[in-house]
């Protein structure tokens, strides 16, 4: 059972996610983390979101996502703890890498 | 440039979209029409999506959309009218066409 995080992973691994010109932010009313991707147009977009889907599939771990042309909203928590874990960071982190390869 | 749906064309194109089991629904703020599409899961899901992206590139008529886990959220607009035309007609029909091979 995937657990939240703890206050120490917290420091040690969500804050580096939240700072930076890609950061993460944490949303208000949940335990969640959200963020905002633009691209050049649609097929870069998308093609961002196939590989973030691969990689989600893999670790059957799903994002909260929302596409409309070169733009995709990426939220990430964990439903089995009702939080955040590991999971949305290990994600999170992808997401990132992938973002950077189109830059 | 592309035209907005004539009352006529509402009549004859849109109307048949909005009724049946998978029926779309007129957007109460803009001239837009939405609908969700349920899966077994998240690879249905994007397996969908894929389909629909491919579509939408080749027309160059985008759709906004909301993805978690199994259920894809499709709004249909045009961009360059501000509002629905005959691309959202077809996209919209495209998306129900795909979404059936998967029932």
């Amino acid at each position: 059972m995937v657990q939240r995080l703890t206050s120490a992973e917290r420091e040690q691994l969500l804050e580096p996610l939240l700072i930076g010109p890609q950061a993460w932010h944490l949303v208000s009313e949940r335990d969640a983390i959200k963020t905002s991707f633009s691209f050049q147009d649609f097929n870069q977009a998308f093609g961002f979101m196939s590989q973030v889907a691969l990689k989600a599939e893999a670790m059957n771990h799903h994002p909260e996502w929302f596409n409309v042309y070169n733009r995709v909203e990426v939220t990430l928590s964990t439903h089995d703890c009702q939080g955040l874990s590991t999971n949305d960071v290990e994600l999170a982190t992808f997401c990132n890498k992938v973002y950077a390869r189109f830059q």
